[in-house]
């Protein structure tokens, strides 16, 4: 109905602390050594790697990732892929099943302009894309998606090999792999746990593949992994393509986790923040801002208040945050800004229509999250 | 960046069970009973209503209300104002504080196309309001927001007459009245405990109140209340004008609360739902569904099955739920599209785009959620 109004505060030019709040920032430093050190670990690994848009939802990064070495990029959904696609994204994995006769319509048109592959479990999802594909006279690439321990999507990994001989012998559509994901791993704290849990995972992988080979086909692609589990799966080696999302950003809770052995932490950086105001201050250890639910997601806990040690960030609402200053008095004052690092970077870009991103305290540019939303 | 590419599913013409997912429906039938339920209740309490548009965030619902007894909406936030107000919506209340020079400026730009009335709890805030009103040549309403026990923004009750003062005194401002809600005790389940609560919100509102006409002026609005308690605080006696919001939808959690001391559920209905797609089905005992975080509000619970008595919904991430069927097997296939209340309208309605209006089975109409992400 209408056309957004644009708030003054968000113009390149506008310096950080006068900007309106609450804004998504990308801090450009942090955020362009976060992409070339991902350049550099994923590349020097002999793996491909192809960066997860539900991350950032913006086909600006996913095209500044494939300029860094990406093979292409994943996205979650069809409606992620669409825009995608839509803006010249020549390479895109469907990381889930495409399901229904209208959504695998509207995945053959994006077919039709790039390269575009999909995962499926079943059989008579399969049967549906090759019917599809085949009336548009296409070819669509297909991975069979393997449980490799998360119990979400995928077959058991001994059903691998049936599954794919379907897809390879149905007309329309040609076998390209297997994707073997388990997001359930990724923030496990403990460096060892996680390194025991991501060998199950690639060994459940290898026996799918396993499976498949017994079936007498080849495989092109076993793609998976996160940026919890990437450092992990380069050394195991089963994956031949990695799918880092939140490198680029990061948030409170992967940074929390352990990177190596010696418990280092990841080596990227924050690169995404919320900038918020004080708008009350109604008690001497108690200050109110304009983030609450709306602003910053929670699945993942309450983001983080990033230069102020001795208080937390409280839910307060929809709209509001409650700043406790557990120790003292609160040094704040209504107009003062303050810097949050959120709990979850791919559900808190989400809430949001645009970046601004920052270098050296002012807006740089602004770059609209173009697939916010796009779950569908 | 890219405009957006609609999907095939949500034209209107299109039957519930083709509509692509996830989708957030409207049930055209339940929502204009709720619309007309408020008119009769709330007319009737001889108080007025201003219906909170956070909870729809679409300026059409808005004007709807107003055609229906509304004497004017609320808006929780400056950018949720300026949709209301470019979209023709002639009165609003904002109900947090604006705060700084920019927003002020902004508030400044809307206040000359209509009535616009703003709540300040510090005497910083309408120091700047004065300064932008006057110098603006306009005049702008402002009402004290007083805490009446939530503990989140608003000066004591014993407070707000020297506050009233500084308003009335202060140039291109005129005092209007009191703003009291107490946004924490509107789901209290039991009602006697509500009733208790909001009873001692009224108290202190009237405290403060008392405090205004101590320090000489007139209060031509006591505004508050939201849906959990309009009931009570009709009967109460305290609030002019009362602000609910979630009546025009209802949630699973607006749901379980009891409306009358004979423990009576509320008499609006569900008119707001979650369709979802079965993209996997892994395990007799469970189905994953094409919702997750990015679809479904966390803040208040997971959404609840609405057909489904013997399943409940976990979240699986951002993009997926699991059915789990703990009594027996599940009866979903593959496709098959299962329909959820949300546990928080608010929260839920602020994921998506567009409202699919559903009437006898059939999208009648797409209905642009125009204020969504408007935060700032």
């Amino acid at each position: 109905m209408m056309g957004r109004v644009a708030a003054a505060g968000e113009l390149p030019g506008t310096p950080k602390e006068e900007i309106d709040t609450p804004a998504l920032l990308i801090d450009a430093t942090a955020f362009e050594q976060n992409i070339g050190l991902g350049r550099e670990l994923f590349l020097a690994s002999g793996r491909a790697y192809r960066p997860h848009t539900k991350t950032h939802k913006s086909p600006l990064i996913a095209r500044l990732q494939l300029e860094n070495g990406a093979a292409g990029v994943c996205c979650a959904k069809l409606g992620e892929a669409e825009v995608m696609a839509a803006a010249g994204i020549g390479d895109v994995l469907i990381t889930t099943p495409v399901v229904g006769q209208r959504k695998i319509s509207r995945l053959i048109a994006i077919a039709g302009r790039g390269r575009v592959s999909v995962v499926a479990d079943d059989r008579g999802n399969v049967d549906q894309l090759s019917a599809g594909a085949a009336s548009a006279g296409i070819t669509l690439a297909v991975l069979v998606e393997v449980d490799v321990g998360q119990g979400r999507c995928g077959v058991p990994p001994g059903r691998a090999g049936e599954l794919a001989r379907r897809i390879a012998s149905s007309a329309g559509l040609t076998f390209e792999g297997l994707q073997g994901y388990n997001g359930a791993i990724q923030l496990l704290r403990d460096f060892h746990e996680r390194e025991v849990q991501a060998r199950a995972s690639t060994e459940r992988l290898l026996e799918a593949a396993e499976s498949v080979e017994d079936a007498g086909l080849a495989i092109g692609c076993l793609t998976g992994g996160g940026t919890g589990t990437s450092a992990l799966d380069i050394g195991l080696g089963g994956l031949t393509e990695i799918q880092p999302g939140s490198y680029v950003f990061m948030d409170a809770t992967y940074r929390s986790i352990e990177w190596t052995a010696a418990k280092a932490p990841p080596p990227f950086r924050p690169a995404l923040s919320l900038l918020a105001t004080v708008v009350s201050r109604p008690a001497r250890d108690r200050a109110i801002v304009d983030v609450g639910w709306k602003s910053a997601s929670v699945d993942s806990g309450p983001p983080v208040l990033r230069d102020l040690a001795d208080a937390r960030f409280e839910f307060a609402g929809d709209e509001h945050g409650a700043l406790r200053f557990d120790s003292g008095g609160c040094p704040l004052e209504v107009g003062s800004k303050v810097e949050l690092d959120p709990s979850h970077c791919d559900t808190t870009v989400n809430l949001y229509d645009r970046y601004l991103v920052v270098r050296e305290g002012t807006v740089e540019s602004v770059w609209e999250i173009s697939a916010r939303g796009r779950t569908d």
